[in-house]
């Protein structure tokens, strides 16, 4: 990732500015505002802005719950219950906002969550900057011949080489046609001054998929878990698990006990079904079991002997 | 509006403290963090907590509008032009939550809106304070003849007495026989230690719709516009509309260009349909047109000489 | 539940039409269609329209999954594992439109999901009718001494008839007094034609929370399961779960590959925490393990044991 | 547009069928439903199933309205009140489902409503034929200069083929090199046995952004209408108008009542400000008003004469 001088100026000046407020703060996760951190080879997300914190949540549930409870549970084990019983609602009342770049077909997959509210950089008024995703060679896999999402063993030697030279050409040939087609350059410069160039909202449909773009994206806490537990899931494509596990981290920073309940009961919890609760009650009560005889099948099984971990076979 | 000392306290603490922020912050907003502004005889609107301002509106679009515009448009104009033309998404990129005390059946009109996060004070799990909305004398309205949803002249005399007796007495009895069937007070105590009480989420079912219920309500900007347009309307309940009202202040405060584009052009604007935009040029082109030939239907034609404030009955 | 003679021929009339269509079509349903199924004393849930069956589920995974795996996986298991998997979006492509009619304290409840289309009956324009829910005796509980949210024993003899006399007598004097000041019968009748009645919108704070209201619902699939899947819950109050139970049948009829999927992988599975996970594989491996030495909370180990069945206390 | 045998077969066989249904019916509609409707080169709109008609509205609407308005109001003036009055839940109880090829710039611009539910064909899973847009000689339109969004004079001569050869080769080159990579071709044929091809959901990163896409695409009829008033507009882009246009089309056969009043309200109608109001006035009164009196901008202004027909410029 690498900033202009301009960019890199207007973040340290939103940084070093101190307000007094009366609103609940986070100092954990005001240390980081605004920080673009890392993602891919040239992505980012930066925290922006945010609202409430764990006692926000606690305070909301409060208002359900009512004066009875208020002496007899504390704050963490209110949110680890919530969090148990699905009780969703005091979640959506933290709130976090998001600045982040990232390729094109990653955010065609993000968008897919609509519970979030968006503003995208609009290439029909503006132009993208020649910027676009190139894997990393130990990101270069095969597909999978068991999963039709998944990817396999990792290329190598020429046949990778011709991989990264072509995805890289492709791009930049495509990206200067943009520009060539724009009569413009990035800078905003006229190319040929006695040409008029192609609409924007038309030249930008030459671009290829892996192009940068960027967002603000801004949504409640509990919105926001859902989507991690589907995008930082090893079933998620890589590239946008890689932005998923950026953002877990600034969860664990702005709410703490919610992070850690999280993990306890979504990420690192199983759900298992009827069929699968059978065959684990006849396991616990010594029963030697095979899959042909569990009523499960073969893949459902293979699911459920990872969550025992009694099989080599264990990731989900 | 009558706080306990509890209430009072807790309310002075939380406006008593100041933190460090790098995030955007609004005095004017802060001025009134957390203090209720009373509604009605007993409810109240709190703020509670915001994120965003007028320049947080204007960063947001900017990703969509990009470079070019920066030095062009002014942040008032920009804010006018979005209003103007329906973008909505930037305003969604503020947020504000609000903590309620209202009517149970003005609870019921408000909740109609789902784009908002609301966690309501629970009758399941606790017990509901014995008060309830009685009408002030001036809002005691007959049934509107013309309109089914509106409002007539005021009952005065012995028959306003009347309903105002009738409301209070029955509220009162319901209420009493609530604590009885609970058999528990307010504050928790057992009434005859020798009985079990009836089940909280039973019992609650023999209150009045005027029983005040209270809730922690949060929603973006753009929504809460929406919101307040339908509901601080003429046409609106005065119950709800009540709020609506009190809700406006505290938007001037938060984002005064927003609120002045929003009054501009949705407040005190309208809408004119094909025919309506007819009768308008013929009339500019001084032509004299009677309802009759105008296309219009009676309700359309009245609705269109209010805005054109050409009649006695130009109220909308 | 008792219809008028009217509103029998009108539900006739509906039942008896058949036209002919080039949609996807479920007799299973259509033979309930229109059909009120009664709800506790005065309820009723009606399907009046749907869209799509299993079949549309499928086809619209396929338009994710694409042409490979049309050939290699039977609808029923497709079906299984998008629920198992938790895939969504295929579920949101049926949809399903009831008119229910339901007491207004469950009415408040039910309007939390906020996926769903909703027209209510206006008690600002119309009368509401003169029908209140009456718990049956044998739901007529006493508060949980355990669970703040839960029913204990059922109460009988004297104390049971006070509470239902109270809870009736309570109803009728406060209906009675809003026809009073509506000065209106429910039949549109008025009652004294020298007076003029309180607005509808202000009388109707006078009703209790039992007063039965009704409303069209729609919702897609997915969101219904949702739904179901809390309201259905032992955890959830008997009254709205009593609605749950007659909608669950109607999802059985309409799509039932979803629902048996439904039913293995949500309703009768569960989800296990990560220390959960932990006692099952050293409960599995042999070892005798105590709550004490489990790591889980005395509250989670009795849930654990509960779907282990090995406890008394297995419900849920 | 053009469909492959086997596509043509499995539409006829879904237009040749013919079910028995209870459920309300609209000819119109079914005379077109399953068939493709072209839209730009290789795109097309098909419905493919709806719940609903403007009888439903209707009987929506009198749960809100009641007993007493049934006699007074035919149906067309009732929608039209509704349309007018921006009372929305009653047009959410229809339901429509589209299949839609369309190009992915188009997609993106489209995804941005989120009030819709989606099955998009997956490229992490299957293989995206080889079709992309190419604009028509007409629209290969310039920048406007005047509008930051919009275009201006269309290109002709050597630069116009040169704009269309470039955006040809380039699509054709990224999609030769796609298939390569997946050592795969369109019907599932490997092209290199002794290779492996990468990962599908890495490869379509290389693909241009006017390659087509199809989803299913599921909306209630209020939001789509909304969609429609975006998207139908002149300010939006080209591309999209055009699948908006033929859109439009089969809502007029599927609720012609509301279809009219949509175009009479919303379509062509207009929205105006307190100072569009207070101009108009004092225009009706006979005043000689310009632009430097009117309060207005000078945008604002253009805006109002071209509502009221009085300038050349009067395009919205």
């Amino acid at each position: 990732m690498k900033l202009t001088p301009e960019q890199r100026a207007e973040i340290d000046a939103a940084r070093g500015q101190r307000f007094e407020t009366r609103r609940i703060t986070v100092p954990e996760l005001e240390e980081i505002l605004y920080e673009p951190l890392p993602v891919l080879d040239h992505g980012f997300v930066r925290v922006v802005d945010y609202m409430g914190d764990d006692g926000a949540i606690v305070q909301s549930a409060r208002v359900s719950y009512g004066k009875g409870t208020r002496k007899t549970r504390d704050d963490a084990g209110l949110i680890s219950y919530l969090m148990r019983h699905r009780h969703t609602t005091p979640f959506e009342m933290c709130e976090i906002k998001y600045h982040v770049k990232l390729p094109i077909f990653v955010a065609r997959q993000w968008i897919r969550h609509r519970t979030a509210n968006v503003n995208e950089y609009s290439a029909r008024y503006s132009i993208l900057d020649r910027e676009y995703y190139m894997p990393a060679p130990d990101q270069l896999a095969t597909q999978s011949r068991s999963n039709r999402q998944g990817r396999g063993a990792v290329l190598s030697g020429p046949e990778a080489d011709w991989v990264l030279n072509t995805l890289r050409e492709d791009a930049e040939r495509c990206h200067a046609h943009y520009e060539e087609m724009l009569n413009e350059s990035q800078d905003g410069e006229t190319l040929d001054p006695d040409r008029r160039g192609l609409a924007r909202e038309l030249a930008r449909m030459n671009l290829t998929l892996n192009t940068y773009t960027q967002w603000y994206w801004k949504i409640d806490l509990h919105n926001l878990l859902h989507f991690l537990s589907l995008r930082a899931d090893p079933h998620a494509q890589y590239e946008i698990r890689a932005y998923a596990d950026v953002m877990l981290e600034t969860v664990r920073r702005w709410v703490p006990l919610t992070f850690e309940a999280f993990e306890k009961y979504r990420l690192k919890g199983a759900s298992v079904s009827e069929g699968g609760i059978d065959v684990i009650r006849r396991l616990v009560a010594g029963e030697n079991i095979r899959q042909e005889d569990s009523g499960l099948s073969k893949r459902e099984w293979r699911e459920l002997m990872g969550i025992l971990d009694r099989t080599e076979e264990n990731s989900p």
